[in-house]
């Protein structure tokens, strides 16, 4: 039987000719995706042939260079007598877990919030034309004979070339007898031609989608041909070293060079995460055409290099909130110097392309007259309340906390984070769950919320955040004035020290707790309503795969509501991001969406700060507001 | 009674209180146009006031803030009792003389193409904004109220900005309480702002117009607000060292790193032009925003970097014909990085937009059946035939000599050219008339044509162009089997060497006369007509002021038709630039002229070499043909 070997794992499996690949590689113990259950319709299976004969029928599915270069779906490729060596698009940060970085989590994701009938349509397009030769007294240019090419398969619209195209033009379309691929912007009014190579190469068609966060960046790889997302990748924004939060960033910028500088921080990570995401993959970021970038308001001008003073300032108006076409020369991305880098519409000084994008993952304007709450937790809070008819936007100022900014052991949902807590009542100690099964190094938000719940229901706290020091546990420790909870004993954590959280963190758990409900309360009111009018939240964030609701709920970050109501979407800012990357639908619902939305200034608000004191508890000083909450607190076992 | 004092000249006069600075001008000597009579409606005479108080009324003709910067009208200011001192344009190379770049001369020639009732639209325009200051809650940011501010104006055609724009879009709008002054380029599908300045700056407002010939390349600053033509400056193209004609700069442009050479070379040239014509008039490189070039589809292609090569080559294929949406920063050319360079289109391989720019400066196409003839003498001579129903082209090689290239004392039309010579029947010795009044230093293509013609006239040229050699006289030289004629002897030349014309510089004329007559005999007789059939015929040129159309008729250069047929019409390619810069209406129609045009391969046409053959005398073989020279030949007096 001949032997089939998938890579990069290195796993082998004997079978009979006339297998295929797909149980070839379950019993293997490689993981395809295959939604379609097998039936060659969905295109997910697909894998490269490295070396062997097999009996394929992907055409149809694939296209036929695709083909031509390997790819095959796995569930449509029969064995033969040869061995064969098999390609899998395999999971980047296999150091196992689950991180938010994990490709499984995000596929998982973006099979959840992804309509299944939407309209692949991707911003960037790389098209096969076959270019007639030229001809004698036609009176036709190589340029003209490839945009009259161009719109017999596109239409009349215009087409416009870039500088680089034309210098390279004459000698492409006289390389493969006039077959060449072009890249293609399309817009309404004009199709750019923003690059041209010498025969099939839509195989090599990539484009980026960027979340530019205040604390964290992410970027994903997209193949583009099948929106197939291929890498993620998160790292620290560099420019934490400059401020914590977009307030301090803002007025660091406002010193000679600071502003350059932080455009430059910012880029710099985004530029060495394009690095990590092709090259772990074999991609040449030369081969990537397009990006779209969200982020929010601020975020945005300092990555574009705009003054953000005004942002701060009254009346807290932004440069700009629809940025026009940019390259990614211009912007300073890593990626083909002519693309476009498409930056998510901003909808008001604090809320953003990162929330804009985020709707986009909800039904919340769909039609129906629900009303629908989205809250993106991140270090500003940003909600949108709202149906098909209106859109209420506005942010708060959580601070870092949640993403682990600003807590002492406090990092982001990645390998060695503890994402789940849960409390012995009867000691005090903690049990952990760290995520990718290694020894902890610090604690995710995920984590906290759930430490802190499970500390309020064994009455190891108060409703004020403060440690009991009336029992003593191994898990605390006092130190004068102040005290901290010590998660992992050193002896148990990577570093070899305490993994603890004093209660100055806890108070800044607390503050950015009571920031986002406090919001969301103040909004309601506003449109007088109450929680229980709505019909389903979404809650947005860069938790990872995991965040309990549950837990969220106990410590009042997120109102009282029955959990079915909650529906959690992880990075929706980055999924949003990839949705507009891949599709012109989204682009066009997206700025409808952020062109619908009002924006509520919560500091002119003058109840704002009656809510935010109300919410400064755990969870929340109208017990009335929470009564599951304190069935449980009230119901918890009386302490030894 | 008060001193006035004009600059830069520093010419001086006292005048009553009272009297006009046109009239003040006119007494201390200096020049102003006043077309219309010092009636205070062309704008022509305007001035600035440097220092002193006057009395002025401009207002109407300028705007407020033209007026604000020191501008008026000479005609309508007048004198009060203080000193004033007064600045007015003056005409560049004031060592003198007529030669192309004299201003007197391109102001001329501009009166006399310029439609009187063409339509001032320039495609970079600035303009005066007053923004609004930012409101709270109101949704918008600062560059959503410049879009709302300029599309009240200008209508609700989408507004794009380039990066440097946003990036100081914020500042500027909270300088000067809002008023703004924005650069736009305006196209039916969108306008770009490609600049933004606190305050009014609709004075600081240049274009440039350039010409790249295959020897020269010229430069014209333009004032935009006025089209008023501020200095043009020509020099040699510093291709040349790379090759005389573009057969041989394509040529060149093979071997690596050559094509970047060549690019380089062409910018070295207009950038140093644009550096002269800006600092001789105190403009700055960055207030020119917008560049208009025509250059034949070679020099494009070099100047762009676009490998020449297929030019060369059957089919002969041009690269591209209309270039796209080019900005300075991106071709290389010295003003303002966002600037767009407009490529005037053109025809085909050997016809470029040097041509669709002369085209634009004649009544070719006008309406009418009266068939028309276009020849632009140059390295490559170009020609159209053709009314408003067709349009025919196709061109020749000429080569440089009638720019005074490949001939050993040819010089372009420039101070200290001899621009023509008449002959002494009985001596055999020339007199002649320099550019600028001062030592010649060489001969130029209109004093090359004024040569030949008078020699054949007075018989000491044959019809071969060789030199009587039956006859002595001090100025033929003769060495072996070559002779040569002496135009002025050593000692009366700027160099101390003689300036002198071989057999093989007669020659070299010859063959670039041959190829342009030939070309146009051609031409007619693919399309069934004479000569004599033509209304008119446009002779386009770098002969400077002055082309003797007699002489160019006596050596055959130009057929032998009545006098009032030709219209001499200069650098026609530079003045249809200038044409295209201030005014939409030309880009369109220019546009349309290219697309209309049909473009004849001379080489592929069996005939052209007989023509060519027969052209190859003076005036032609064809005695018929050239029945008025012949009668002067005939009627010449018998030598002594």
């Amino acid at each position: 039987m001949p032997l089939i070997t998938f890579q990069p794992s290195g796993k082998t499996v004997e079978l009979p000719r006339g297998s295929d690949l797909l149980e070839a590689a379950r019993q293997a113990g490689v993981e395809i995706e295959f939604p379609c259950g097998g039936k060659g319709t969905c295109g997910k299976c697909i894998v490269r042939i490295i070396s062997g004969d097999v009996d394929s029928d992907s055409l149809g599915v694939l296209s036929a260079s695709t083909v031509s270069e390997g790819y095959m779906l796995a569930c449509r490729t029969k064995i033969l007598d040869t061995p064969v060596t098999v390609e899998i698009q395999e999971p980047l940060g296999r150091e196992g877990g689950k991180f938010s970085d994990e490709l499984e989590d995000i596929q998982l994701i973006r099979h959840e919030l992804l309509p299944e009938d939407y309209q692949f349509d991707p911003l960037a397009l790389k098209w096969v034309l076959d270019v007639p030769p030229p001809q004698k007294d036609d009176g036709l240019s190589d340029l003209d004979r490839l945009t009259r090419t161009l719109q017999k398969e596109w239409g009349k619209t215009p087409v416009s070339y870039t500088l680089p195209v034309l210098r390279s033009v004459a000698d492409v379309v006289r390389r493969e007898n006039g077959r060449v691929t072009v890249t293609l912007i399309r817009s309404p009014e004009r199709y750019q031609v923003i690059g041209i190579e010498p025969g099939d190469r839509t195989t090599r068609h990539y484009g980026i989608s960027v979340d530019v966060g205040t604390t964290t960046v992410a970027v994903q790889l997209v193949f583009l041909p099948m929106a197939q997302i291929v890498a993620t990748r998160t790292a620290y924004n560099d420019q934490i070293e400059c401020g914590l939060d977009v307030i301090s960033r803002i007025n660091y910028s406002q010193k000679p060079g600071h502003l350059e500088e932080l455009r430059t921080r910012v880029l710099r990570t985004i530029n060495r995460l394009i690095q990590q995401v092709c090259s772990s993959h074999g991609v040449a970021p030369n081969e990537i055409c397009n990006g779209v970038v969200a982020g929010n308001t601020t975020m945005i001008h300092l990555l574009l290099g705009l003054n953000p003073e005004y942002i701060r300032l009254e009346p807290y108006t932004p440069t700009v909130l629809e940025a026009p076409y940019l390259t990614a020369d211009q912007v300073g991305i890593a990626i083909n110097p002519q693309s476009w880098i498409y930056i998510a519409p901003c909808v008001g000084s604090y809320v953003g392309g990162d929330i804009t994008c985020g709707l986009l993952c909800t039904d919340l304007a769909a039609p129906g007259d629900e009303i629908n709450l989205f809250i993106d937790v991140g270090t500003n809070g940003e909600l949108v309340v709202g149906n098909q008819d209106f859109l209420l936007t506005c942010a708060c100022s959580a601070g870092p906390a949640f993403e682990g900014g600003g807590i002492e052991c406090g990092m982001r949902a990645a390998v060695g984070a503890i994402e789940r807590v849960e409390i012995d009542a009867e000691s005090g100690q903690a049990r952990c769950q760290v995520i990718g099964d290694v020894k902890p190094r610090g604690i995710c938000g995920s984590g906290m919320i759930s430490l802190l719940a499970d500390l309020l229901i064994t009455g190891w706290i108060d409703a004020a955040g403060k440690l009991d020091r009336n029992r003593t546990s191994p898990a605390i420790e006092i130190d004068g004035k102040g005290s901290r909870y010590i998660i992992v004993p050193n002896e148990q954590s990577a570093s070899g020290k305490p993994i603890a959280l004093s209660e100055i963190d806890i108070e800044n758990i607390i503050r950015a707790k009571a920031a986002i409900y406090s919001a969301c309360s103040l909004m309601l009111e506003k449109i007088g309503l109450e929680f229980a009018d709505l019909a389903t939240i979404y809650i947005a964030g860069g938790f990872g795969r995991f965040l309990d609701i549950e837990k969220a709920r106990i410590i009042g970050l997120v109102p009282d509501l029955p959990r079915e109501k909650y529906r959690y979407i992880g990075n929706s800012s980055l999924m949003g991001a990839y949705m507009v990357l891949v599709s012109q639908d989204f682009k066009e619902r997206q700025l409808d969406l952020a062109r619908r939305m009002t924006y509520i200034d919560l500091s002119s608000e003058a109840n704002y700060m009656n809510h935010y004191t109300g919410a400064l508890f755990l969870p929340h000083t109208e017990r009335s507001a929470f009564p599951t909450v304190h069935a449980l607190i009230e119901g918890r076992p009386s302490p030894g």
